[in-house]
């Protein structure tokens, strides 16, 4: 505490150097003993000048589920978004020009950790807290709740019962700093450590640099996950990235460079004509999950987006297939109470329970001590020529090539 | 923490200002970011006068379990109460001029949620943290532990284990205000909000204002429940109310206009002729629980009681069977060791299963949007009038009428 | 905080009296709503000289999984260990001029409890903080999870999953105290009492007070266990204590007075031969487990001990076999990434799933308010001397009695 203490002194006397060194500031450190319950900083206070005004602000959420929550936002003058450490790094909510990106979750707190217990409901624990705009799930296994083997420490198969989503949303970052560059154009990044380890199992570290430019529309996300363990450890992420009003609306549209499609179920095979597109909020909608396997461009890069009825709003991300190959498209269009809301999921795996991921061959393994790279490039677009742009890459991606579209979902069991 | 401190600062200059308005502190705002420390007030610090001493103290546990729990204690002269927040704005304990109203739990400390696994123990993790003189059971379910149904959220039956009590008890709350009257009689009135929610399932709203008068021997809990969601949603909450000695003790009485009683399973049927009467402590001995629907007098109130075998003091419980229709008697005359302790428990179900309960037609619904609201009036007897005249009314209530006691449990499965 | 603010004040004034009475501090207490950020005291803050300098701190973890979590580092001139009330007052690592007594657990982090759900992975959820030197393994039930039977509130025998090792070393200590003799050898000792208690269900107090002497290479544990409740209580204890290098080692070995040993399971028994005997890291090194009786000289006192292989490094550990009749060898010769360990572990049980130890007769009884006391004297050597010495006091344990070497399981079930 009077570590944290004389840190949190220190870093209202912050006296940035010039020179080609990046400001830097710990909020957070395991390592240190460190956790800083507030601190801010904005263009206001460095020596260099910056076109666009820019802030970053940490504090620290008060009351109910959310005691204890650390919370930062940045505002690069255009686009603003809030980060929680304390949830493993997932991205709360965002807005550009005032365009909110994410969604009005039935969840209004920012649910402390404490007060998850992921096994409640039948492995259904991880609702309790769910309402980020893009929330990681993983790494040792995500998607549906159920059995599935592991070995234990004796060599054994046995059985364990897998939560919805795994742990990582769920686990407080170890280390948490801030970097600004001094030099334009002054790229802010939030790096960010979260440990997924045990003895007996798998010991995941997971890196991640969430970083944007002042004045610019996009922010882009770099994950690096660790198998910092001995032995070959199977994994799977899904970036979980959430839509609400106002790009989600009647008529709204899921766009993207598509190769195959599936349903994930018999339910959502019977709108698999329409998966595309989006209705407006019914309650009592069962949500329709569409498993997609896109193309790329040569450089293995793909763009998905989602674009409102007017296409002049959009959310666009970029990725690349080698690292992420396969898109999880969610509709969950209920009513506002219960949740409206669609998500655009890159990632390693679909959603199914890890055994039968595991039988279809897509759960991967990281060998011990491998890294695996991910990142994700986030663009809002927020004019019908932005969107138009978008589109037109799309397009170019998919070269006229085929959507193979599968009317049935696969026999999984 | 900063905003926190802020507040805790202006707290201590708090000057009430004159007029109808009461006199009103924030405590917890998870809207606001705000959660005090400590906080007080008494007839001290204000400028209007009072017949009767009372004050407010808010302060933090801390050590053991109990790490970080709020506690409000209140005394009106009388009346001395004590609210923890941090478990649902239950009641810890209270005493009338000296005398305990409630109960001697071998659970000491006031046990933070953030200790509690509502799962141990096939369920029964509850009463890790189980001594509070009223404890609410629900409110999505109570009663004990088992396997019931549910909807997914795409639309299948599922199972998953219920566990004892609910979770309400056990969320922090995230709203807490104090009121005080400046006119005449000064009533005093602690407001929380308790937030059950989550996606894909229910979403609760409990509001509850527990109020009492400076100098009065009674205090009022008025519980609204709100779904929040957009779809029916099933709930039950019982006001588990505990009391143990000089109340309960050999030969004291529980009271109450009674249309029907029956044993809650073949153990408690053995006893069903002694079910008014309490017995001495017995190291062994094994719960009894009977299961009541009260009369009502022409506005639908019932009253209820539990006596000392002097009937020299009591604790009445004033409520309408509209609102809560049974009554669960929870007769429990351990060891001092192991809690020798009765429940009387005002409740919208008897403390079955979920399951069973829903065939008996027992588990009421709330509509998308829809409140229910819950009155307690509670009120501590401290001579033979006082009693007496509580008898007579209960009496009056009872006009006469039979009590159908059925001396076979009902077939449940 | 206000009373915590207070006391912390106070403790840095702290004017030690003259006398034979020791000078205390209190750290913790939920009984007086007390819990220090931080402290410290050494040999040069008090009035007597210490031929050996000394110091004592107690300070709190940040960020991450060990927010919050209370470190307590005590530095005898020579032997330097760190306790965690916040994790059952166990130790989670120590040196001795520079040697580490403990491991490298991969779990790098002090894991606060409200982090930990023991239930997970089916039951293995403790394996999540494991990476103490010494950790207690019970109270109520230690070793292996899976099923046993317990008597639920109506007397009837029901079914819980146990999980693994139990809950003691996941409860925060609710008393903790400092005590510095001022009368030679100027005793340190650091005292705590942890609860693992519950309504329908066990009350057992630990009262744990760790102790060293300035100077000294050893530290001595003495534990009560009582149980509060009015019933007879079954328990099980076991000391899961644990070395890594470079005590641990190829060529490394276990010593001890043994009469009987046999192997945990079939794997174990294939190196039976062998049992005394470490090797180096092996990846995929599957645990290997031995089950000792010891041996006791005539005041029913035994020691074992883990020696390097030049025999001029140890630790050994003495005890009674009255109050721990067991000894768990427990082999783990995995890599360093996964965890390079051993545990010597003395107990009144085995580490089998609490059903078939009582199948065994090896689960003790408290009877209702009575108490046993297990005292562990730890001591490091290193030198040559020292360690042979050691050596010829267990073979005037073993005084050329045979070791009844069993090569074959148990049949458990």
């Amino acid at each position: 505490m009077q570590r944290t203490i004389i840190y949190l002194l220190f870093s209202w006397l912050i006296i940035p150097a010039y020179g080609s060194e990046p400001i830097t500031q710990l909020l957070t450190s395991a390592k240190h003993g460190i956790h800083l319950d507030s601190w801010q900083l904005s263009h206001n206070d460095v020596k260099f000048e910056s076109k666009f005004p820019w802030s970053i602000r940490k504090y620290t959420l008060h009351g109910g589920k959310q005691e204890g929550v650390d919370i930062i936002e940045v505002d690069n003058g255009s686009l603003k978004f809030t980060i929680v450490p304390t949830r493993g790094m997932g991205i709360l909510k965002a807005e550009l020009d005032g365009m909110q990106l994410g969604w009005n979750s039935p969840v209004k707190e920012v649910v402390h950790p404490q007060f998850i217990n992921l096994q409640e409901r039948a492995g259904l624990g991880w609702l309790d807290g769910f309402n980020e705009w893009i929330v990681r799930c993983g790494i040792e296994f995500m998607g549906h709740p159920g059995k599935d083997n592991f070995i234990t420490n004796v060599g054994n198969k046995a059985e364990m019962p897998l939560t919805l989503h795994g742990k990582i949303a769920n686990i407080p970052a170890s280390e948490v700093e801030i970097l600004i560059d001094q030099e334009p154009p002054h790229l802010i990044r939030i790096r960010g450590i979260v440990y997924e380890r045990m003895f007996y199992g798998p010991k995941f570290k997971l890196w991640t640099e969430i970083s944007t430019t002042p004045g610019s529309n996009s922010l882009r996300m770099d994950d690096k996950i660790t198998n910092q363990g001995g032995f070959d450890q199977e994994f799977e992420i899904l970036y979980h990235v959430n839509f609400g009003p106002p790009l989600l609306e009647e008529g709204a549209q899921f766009v993207g460079a598509i190769k195959e499609v599936f349903p994930f179920n018999a339910h959502a095979a019977k709108y698999i004509n329409h998966y595309k597109i989006y209705e407006d909020p019914v309650l009592g909608f069962i949500e329709q999950v569409y498993c997609m396997h896109p193309y790329a461009d040569d450089n293995k890069m793909t763009q998905i987006m989602i674009q409102n009825k007017a296409a002049n709003r959009a959310l666009s991300m970029t990725f690349s297939v080698d690292q992420l190959p396969i898109v999880n498209l969610w509709k969950n269009t209920s009513s506002l109470e219960e949740g409206y809301v669609t998500g655009l999921e890159p990632g390693t795996s679909f959603p199914y329970n890890r055994r039968i991921e595991r039988k279809f061959g897509r759960v991967p393994i990281l060998k011990g001590g491998e890294s695996r790279d991910f990142t994700i490039e986030f663009m809002g677009l927020i004019n019908k020529d932005e969107v138009a742009i978008a589109n037109k890459h799309i397009k170019s991606i998919q070269k006229g090539r085929k959507t193979r579209v599968k009317t049935a979902p696969p026999e999984i069991d």
